[in-house]
């Protein structure tokens, strides 16, 4: 199987994105050898997607080539870091020409898109499983991380939350996305991160992390690892027309604080900062809000409309108050 | 999910194999943060097993954990890189305590013996899956690469061939692998990569690979990438008593010819340095044989004891010879 593994990868992928200076050498060999620019750190995030799990049998291969290196540059991302190179680990229950072409289309037009380079990979037979690595480069004086909030910084948003949530829930109701408005639909499915708003942040925001998993767990992580706590304000929270409709609708406020999958910059930033920040997003065409702030207590407190705590919210995801 | 797969992590893997001073942020953030040292290369790779594929099911977790890093390693020993960090991303059917306790201390056990640290990773549920990227450094005028052995080079091997593959071979035909000589059944299940070696090597071998699919497969990448062809003798490859044994009773050359998973290092050299690489080797106490030259014409011809090619092995390899 070697032979055939080694020309899956040479065929979809050996010019995926390239070619930059700073590869030496890419696909093909044992390793690839690669060059950071001096007085960088190398910034490196892994992420897997499982069929199942992450997605659905059948899902839009296309779609998934995008979402499979997304998911992974919003990490670079939320450090302020700036792309540079991916390798790809692809199981595959068989070799699938039609599928692996849309993939790689997936996959390297985004790739293009941020000057990512593919140096390696490797394919393998096996339950649809696509794992990728991406590497960039941060500044070290200027990279962000989660553990650096502290009480009086403001807690900004880039964009709008829920929408994938929103999505998801919706096309689980009606058995698939037909009659879901596609922009919508793309934010599940063809997430954007937000590598030029993280850019920007870097050396400005104090704290950050991108929203995989959820405002609530997300914001729960950089409280927890800079050991503070945070006050939110649902009135605040950026959503989109369909996401306010549908709250409108059902009340149900955990589509934009507890859904997943947004993709969008959870950070936080010294008040005096704010409006150097709002330029910023301004002149990136970024929508953003301010949704609350870090204060000294643990736990997150989420405010509703009528001044009361959310309960649920709160008590949901209390324990990353507690060492 | 989130806070799970984080905490399995933590647990598990936060403090494999470190701290090393060029870890500026391990796991825990979205991003390692790393330091590459000024002028070296950064070399990496990804290689990832899959139970039913690269293992049995049930397969022990130690062994397991041992050879997904080792696979991974002796890419960069083909390289002749110095190994640094590895990232992990883990597809477990479920959490099982014991089944990442074993497989921990496997990867950590080996992971500790090369100085690597585990800088990040990515836990997620689905059939098991094991992708492993380790990155190491190489000094840009020493790497080792497939692309450059030229006519008149002398090919050498560390170590013996096909004693993974009899070690398969039995334990399929046994059902087990009771009965198997325990250091037989170790070259399959827990590989040791030719770190030392393959940086002893830089700057004199001048191509070099690891033998993951085979002799025959993996010096034809060497003659493929690098334009030229081989001839080797079956008289001088290196044997262990028990597969000159096999090979005596049976008079399959396949074993130590086409069977993978031995993890020894095939390279190229100019005659002049022959000397200068057994000072080496016997330096480290590696064993190791010269079995033949690269020459200009494409292809490998096997030449058996009796002074005749090999025909299915020359035949079943041929079209590396080609472009």
């Amino acid at each position: 199987m070697a032979a055939s593994e080694f020309e899956l990868i040479e065929t979809y992928f050996s010019h995926t994105g390239g070619p930059r200076e700073d590869v030496v050498l890419g696909v093909g060999d044992d390793c690839a050898l690669l060059q950071v620019p001096r007085g960088q750190l190398l910034a490196v995030s892994i992420d897997t997607l499982v069929e199942g799990i992450h997605f659905l049998a059948r899902t839009d291969p296309e779609a998934l080539g995008h979402k499979a290196l997304a998911v992974n540059l919003s990490d670079l991302a939320a450090a302020g870091a700036t792309p540079a190179w991916a390798t790809l680990a692809l199981t595959l229950p068989e070799s699938d020409t039609a599928w692996l072409e849309a993939f790689s289309a997936g996959f390297t037009a985004l790739a293009e898109r941020f000057g990512v380079q593919l140096v390696g990979g490797d394919t393998t037979r096996g339950p649809l499983t696509i794992t990728v690595q991406v590497h960039g480069f941060a500044d070290p004086a200027r990279v962000l991380r989660r553990d650096r909030a502290c009480p009086g910084d403001r807690i900004g948003i880039t964009g709008s939350l829920g929408d994938a949530a929103l999505a998801l829930k919706l096309s689980a109701g009606v058995g698939s996305a037909v009659g879901i408005d596609r922009a919508l639909a793309d934010r599940l499915h063809r997430p954007l991160p937000r590598i030029d708003e993280g850019r920007a942040l870097a050396g400005l925001a104090r704290a950050a992390i991108d929203i995989s998993d959820g405002l609530m767990a997300d914001l729960g992580h950089i409280c927890s690892q800079s050991g503070v706590g945070a006050h939110i304000y649902t009135d605040l929270l950026p959503l989109s027309g369909a996401v306010a409709a549908h709250i409108k609708e059902t009340g149900d406020w955990s589509i934009p604080l507890t859904g997943g999958d947004d993709y969008e910059l959870c950070f936080t930033a010294r008040p005096q900062l704010t409006g150097k920040i709002e330029a910023e997003m301004h002149r990136l065409g970024c929508g953003f809000s301010w949704i609350g702030e870090i204060e000294k207590q643990p736990g997150i407190r989420c405010q509703g409309v009528s001044g009361d705590l959310l309960k649920g919210m709160v008590g949901g995801y209390e324990h990353f108050g507690t060492p």
